[in-house]
């Protein structure tokens, strides 16, 4: 399949069929993680700038492993060691670091908008790692991907999101992911931790964790952003906990062999209790995994994009 | 051309004609970064040590990218993570990692004179990418590479360097490499920004940046620090930048085809108007492309130069 | 030799012969350090996580140098960086880098046993970097791999360990394997920076430097911790660098020829004279060349350990 788009911006902008070139392309990746020496040739020479301008370690070190499993160069620029501190613009910044010719950057921001300002400004592949409340299209895509391996075909299938939706661009991302691949999606929360406007969403909305649990498939916890209480946004964590942490009783509500998922980091006890996130069918860590080489996939269709590899 | 020095401290080390062969090399590395596989294997094996204990984002990752391009190792140490913050001197830091066998340090140092004090004791080659006030060679070669680009020959060229002088190592640099290939320098800045001693410099100094603007090839313009600013070092902003901030009214008075630069990070509508810095002059993203290049032709030089590759 | 251990935890794994055989790993890197190109492929396409949750320079880079020269892929996490930062435990941060396959983490940590509690859990190799106050196990083979270079055997030497043993996870790995291989061990410190139940250890313990002094083949100076200082665990300086600083008058008392030894980063005119430092019997900087070679051997052999390679 020759890859068309320049740019990943969103999940919304693939194709049902794109998405399944991107499984495929990792499936394969997958295949060659397991043999001892897991990096080849693919991508040597070409070089990926990793600009982080939110603290993260899984997403920027799964990118990084990913680019260098495929032999190309990384280059970290991190918050607190770029010229933002100097004062200067995003786009100078932006067009900076395309001075030296990379042949894609990946971003993460604070700022929603800021992958999509970049892919109008600059000629190089800009992969969104992760922009504001906006989306987070990699990690839906190694969601799925991960669900994917388990089960081959979602359609059919009833995924419940669960937690701070109203501040999650993963929530976000995955609704339009898991419906495009045929998914039903339900998403639980408080109606303080609903976004505005999720009436509109293709999906079923539940205040009630027991009644939202009946029948799913899988369950994605979202990460409670802790950092936010100190602004009084997030709800007392015992009380959440009681009422909207997964545990148990839940999973005898859910279909037999319900998957359970976490994008990490967890808050053992608050969004999850500690037993699940360990139990065999958590997927946690598959979904690391998965992280690796869906991104080593993305790297390389979209680094290779022109056919000039 | 043998190479004959071990360490690059200022362009004052450096004859003309061993500019010319620094230009001709990076001329020679510009034409590969235009492939689209632009790494190349001259520097395998070799390890480049980045000791930066100024932040910086563009001179590092500059240099980063162009000891990668080279298939050199770079190994990155900030201020921050290093042993500095544990009370070690410069001295044993500098003998510690030379221990580690690298073939160069690139050191940024607050210090003036850092480079030399390491030159001074290592065996391994030491490029300086910056110390205190006194000198910035590796930015003063990329901008006259850059106008060498643009022109060819600098020789009876008019350049201006405007802004805070005082306090720029860009500044002192530039104006000994452009003096050497025969260019004149004009300089431009309030009284208060100009060095002490300036009276003695290679050039014509100016108060009033409309006389300092006519007929002239090229303006360079200088940071203004803002950093400085809680000291009480810099003047008004906005008298600042009505005085001595680029604008068109400037560009009018300067030879047709006037070439714009600054080093970045640039603060718009401060030391330029935010519409120079993007027009079709300006040279301002042509010099962050000439630092890799350039940078890869230093690394190439100063590393090889024992003929032991 | 076939190597067995899955991790390196402390040095009292480790056999005499399994020691002798690192230190004969280490002998032949060293060799090829001595070319003037000196990356070998031996571990081209393996990757290593460095975690470093305690600041330090001299180590990680050590490990990232030995790392590459052997043409692994290297990782760094540190503990700003790390999802740490976002109340992850140490089990989950281990769990998900695992998932991201490298054949090795090696890792520093604030926290007694802390390497133990990885490699208990994780399939991959654990090297332990520094663990709290227990052990650091590959300081105390470059330390004795420094005197192998120079001696050949140490059995029969005396070795001096002089400082603050009390918090040194080197004092603590040193004694076991400078025992291990035949030597006798001194200790010299205050009372109050002695360790609970050092009168079970195999060691000499002496209060007077002059006395410790008589006869010894080498001497291990420790770095008096500064940053401790302010909790009030520290004596005061002066009074310290007066009793307890080695200076000349000590070595007139040793054994001709006595070794010096720091780990770094040194305080000079504390812990040690800085004359002493820089004589000729230092060994300082030696033993952070046999750092890299050491910590190359180390990733050699647990890295191929299933002769899978």
């Amino acid at each position: 399949m020759k890859w068309l788009h320049k740019d990943l911006l969103d999940v919304s902008q693939l194709s049902q069929s794109e998405v399944m070139a991107i499984f495929e392309t990792a499936g394969r990746f997958q295949e060659l993680q397991e043999r001892p020496v897991k990096k080849v040739p693919t991508l040597k020479g070409r070089s990926v700038i990793l600009f982080f301008a939110e603290p993260s370690t899984r997403t920027k070190t799964s990118f990084d492993v990913a680019g260098k499993r495929l032999s190309a160069d990384t280059f970290s620029l991190a918050k607190s060691s770029s010229s933002l501190t100097k004062g200067e613009t995003l786009k100078d910044t932006a067009l900076t670091l395309q001075a030296m010719a990379p042949d894609a950057i990946v971003i993460r921001h604070w700022c929603s908008g800021a992958a999509r300002f970049l892919a109008d400004r600059l000629d190089c592949s800009i992969i969104n790692a992760g922009d504001g409340r906006h989306a987070h299209p990699t990690q839906a895509l190694l969601d799925s991907f991960t669900l994917h391996q388990e089960w081959g075909d979602l359609a059919g299938k009833t995924i419940l999101i669960l937690g701070d939706v109203a501040h999650s661009r993963v929530a976000r991302s995955n609704v339009i992911l898991l419906n495009k691949l045929g998914a039903k999606v339900r998403l639980c929360a408080p109606r303080t931790l609903l976004p505005h406007g999720v009436k509109t969403w293709p999906v079923e909305v539940y205040s009630d964790l027991n009644e939202a649990s009946k029948g799913v498939d899988a369950i994605m916890c979202l990460r409670l952003q802790l950092e936010r209480q100190k602004d009084g946004l997030l709800p007392d964590l015992r009380e959440y906990a009681r009422t909207y942490g997964l545990g148990p009783r839940h999973i005898d509500l859910a279909n037999p062999d319900v998957k359970i998922m976490h994008p990490g980091p967890m808050n053992r006890g608050v969004e999850i209790s500690s037993d699940l996130a360990d139990c065999a069918d958590s997927l946690v860590l598959d979904q690391v995994a998965s992280g690796v080489v869906v991104r080593m996939a993305l790297l390389f269709l979209y680094m290779t994009r022109k056919g000039d590899e």
